[in-house]
């Protein structure tokens, strides 16, 4: 009996905490209290790090701390719990142990681990605080348009590879060439080539600070010519996640339009059945509802123009022989 | 009687004032007159903060803003009442405050209602001036494109929530980052984690000032690190746009040549009536004539490729049974 | 006999000078000719700018700029005297007219007319030399890439439109704000709207000099915020000409191919007479040997699939009634 | 005998060092190894400019920049022996002659020769460190990514040609102009139009060190305009790039795709075989496996797919003579 019950609790905790389908006001809430807890936690640490505030409020800032880790610990401990209901077929402490190792769950242990760690060693406290920044990783349980920007970064890694590599080969050629031709008129300043280095990035970057630049002629012109280069380097894998971020999504796009075509050629075509289907795929693609709908409407249509000029087709030709009428 | 003559009145102001597709000479005067009235108020308002402008020709410029205010008010009430004649089954003052809450007569309120304010409540006379700015955002109801990018912001909406989330978590982590390595060295700079904020939002949109900069080795090379990595993020907004921008270009493209596809298949062609229809697609999706052109011939072109490809085919295969003649 | 030598002289300079089609040696070696006159005039222009470069050899810039306007007015005119050859069967002198009022024939224009305005108007000096740098602008005509970047440019006008607009908007919004909020603090420097627009414009560039900053807290939050947006909108106008240049190539390439396919269609295929139209298109084009070849062998290649693709259906479908055969 | 050895050493040799389809884990330690010493050669040289670093450990640097290059040249040496495996047909010193002048060889020379050249000339030792910075190119001959973007660079190079022409076209009228309206204010720092063009270059590329701004209101009219106009150009060569870069890549995909529908039109469709040719033709078009399978999944659906959808239409259509079953 309390058996039951506990599965039947856990089955609902699950749903709320775990469970992207599971979509009630209660889990939302749920939802918007973690995301506003979070967002608190990171203010504090910004709040913390100017004395006046943190001085005049010190208890305040000490209450919500351990207020915070005290939730975090009981979330993080109560999915632990219930990851167990996500495919119940499989052995519960598998899964359990599979959770563990998902990078969701590494934040969220991130995210208190520091707290507990300083009951044992003795860390510096505004090192610790800093720490406490990791929490805002926890957000991005909550934006699918970051897990897809993500996702875009990791398949276009081999891109990025190439652009940090060309970059650094830019970054040594540049600050080697200022170490050079600037030495001797300032000494102090491209002392070395590592020195010569802050120069290069703030340079290639476009940044441009000024407080570190070429006075002779010939730094001048080198200075002048890596700028340029760099400039052209320098929105590179801006402009690559840019496209690769377009091109995702309409390969997610592409894939929901298949999908639905699959599911329209097997005959039985079910508006209702169809909406519920297309549902699934669209929260998994993570695209929104106007986005899907605009896709079936356009493959609705495409077929139905296609259709209109088969039979047109079939008006001027003979349809048992395909001769010509005319 | 005169009940007529106001009706017609009232037709003839909606034409006017509202109604895209009436283009006469007087609308596009009255159009002209407005967006010229809207540019010399900014300038206007730009111009009374210069202090010897303002006192060598105070009076001027209030006789200006008191004109600017009384066409911009008449405008407004002229949109109000003829906005009936829209959809003339629609109830009149349904319609009337469907329009009120319209986001273009928003703007319109916005630009006129601060000089109306100041008479009942006493606002400083700087803080209103800078608020008749507003009236620059009147332009948008006259620039097709300017609509057309503020639907693709929207549209991507999602993509730029996770740029600004990411952008976020970096200025919190780079100005928390410099907080700890440079305190020691510039405590008055980098006094608290708000204040390394300003240094870290001018370094990862590669503005770089110059006014606030690391200087010890730590400093630097977390600088350089941050910095390589903002340059990557700062262009992606815009990235996002541009190629955002091109496909809801080409999607309003296909739209166009979908719709005239549909209207060949009908069989009934008839290039002036199909004139007609294309030119008013084109204008409700704000493409230019050149353009749409462009997608007409474009598609008559490949019919004819497609037929003659498919009497080719016939040609060398009898088109009474497929069998090869070869 | 004369008037014949004449006549075939004017073929003869129209060949060299204006006929794209005509590539032979000597066309070439005057190309090149003039684009190095051409550099050397600007590279005179910005060494006579050196004070002791131009009082020493003061003689030899004047023997150079005099030679050169000898040159460039002899090019005009043999221009203007020989394209009336373009098309044989048009009146001569409004042939000359219509170049007359080309682009391209009023750059060359503006590159000689200072020098000899100089003889009837007395113009400031310096004002003269840097006048002739619009020589440059004769370069246009050499470079085939430049050109499809001025067509895409006049064809995303209305994208450029939009986003000046918008950066207009941003300016004086931004400019007014920081006015309101920094006047106190720095009433030198932030004095006026105008003043301030210099920041403005500095800091949404990304520009970021140092040379003004806002001093308070909300100057610089103000400033925050409108560098995260600026960033978002700095880099847009590049990115909307990249794509544009993508898709204007691409379009180029799919016109290549689908004449090529049109003539494909027309039965009679023979690969040297093709090989002269793709030249003949790919010329007009503006594409490289390499792409055109790559585009045809392509089409090529994928008839051949979908010949191969026919075949294999027939095999498994009976030619003679489309029967399955299985 | 000796012969047979000697022969089966060099083709061992080149299966290590040049063969990219002989993958066993002894190649992939001499790859780890040669990369691994590639960049503390790049780090050496970086430290040696450091003064306390290098003289408080010039022994160690010099045993290491001696073991350097008897490593670099001994490879070079079996590299240039062993190519002659690559072709067996071939000549052995053709080969050898054709490899020399292969842009990798080039590049490995260019990593040894100076140090050679040292023994014979004597070039200033700070010099000729720098040279030592070269053998970072030797890198390109293990990233596969970064050669797709040398190959995206050499196709675009009209694109970047046009932008670099537009550039200095910019740079020239900018320095040029600013040099008229600032000439007067600060005749330092505006000396003439090559010093102005510093200021140019800092501004167009929107770096902005602050050095070097324009003081008079004339000149920040001009600063503004040009900056607003250089931001529009300073992304556009990280724009094409991208755009490029996408594009190759999915052209890579398509031809990938090509070759897989054509040898599935052979009928003898053999799973096992064609993984096969198709990681062949992946590793030589330099996608990576993750993204072939994809392509191949794509393929097989889409053909699965357009199965079914001839079938229904046969339901709904005769077979036999096409005519409507309705």
């Amino acid at each position: 009996m309390l058996f039951k019950m506990l599965r039947r609790l856990r089955h609902f905790t699950y749903n709320i905490l775990q469970n992207d389908d599971h979509d009630t006001f209660f889990s939302r809430c749920v939802d918007y209290f973690l995301i506003f807890l979070i967002m608190t936690n990171v203010a504090a640490v910004i709040a913390e790090s100017v004395d006046h505030w943190y001085y005049g409020h010190k208890d305040y800032f000490e209450y919500f701390e351990n207020f915070s880790i005290a939730v975090f610990s009981i979330e993080y401990l109560l999915r632990l719990w219930s990851v167990a209901e996500a495919k119940p077929d499989n052995t519960t402490w598998r899964q359990r142990w599979q959770w563990l190792k998902s990078p969701s769950a590494l934040i969220d242990l991130v995210a208190i681990a520091p707290a507990f760690l300083n009951f044992f060693v003795n860390i510096d406290l505004r090192f610790l605080r800093i720490l406490r920044l990791f929490r805002i990783l926890k957000l991005t349980r909550y934006f699918v348009s970051l897990r897809i920007l993500l996702v875009v970064i990791s398949k276009e890694r081999g891109s990025f590879q190439a652009v940090i590599f060309i970059l650094l080969i830019m970054i040594v050629t540049a600050s080697s060439g200022i170490y050079l031709v600037e030495n001797h008129a300032q000494p102090q300043v491209f002392e070395s080539i590592p020195k010569a280095m802050w120069w290069a990035v703030v340079t290639l970057t476009t940044v441009g600070y000024g407080d570190v630049t070429p006075i002779t002629t010939a730094g001048k012109i080198l200075g002048a010519l890596i700028t340029v280069l760099g400039v052209g380097l320098a929105a590179l894998p801006a402009g690559i996640l840019a496209t690769g971020l377009a091109n995702e999504l309409a390969q997610r796009r592409d894939e929901l339009e298949q999908q639905f075509r699959e599911s329209l050629v097997d005959g039985d075509f079910d508006l209702v059945q169809n909406q519920k289907m297309i549902d699934k795929i669209r929260r998994e693609l993570g695209l929104d509802k106007e986005q899907a709908q605009d896709i079936v409407l356009q493959v609705l249509r495409e077929q139905e123009l296609e259709r209109r000029e088969r039979e047109v087709r079939k008006k001027n030709f003979c349809p048992h022989c395909g001769e010509s009428l005319e």
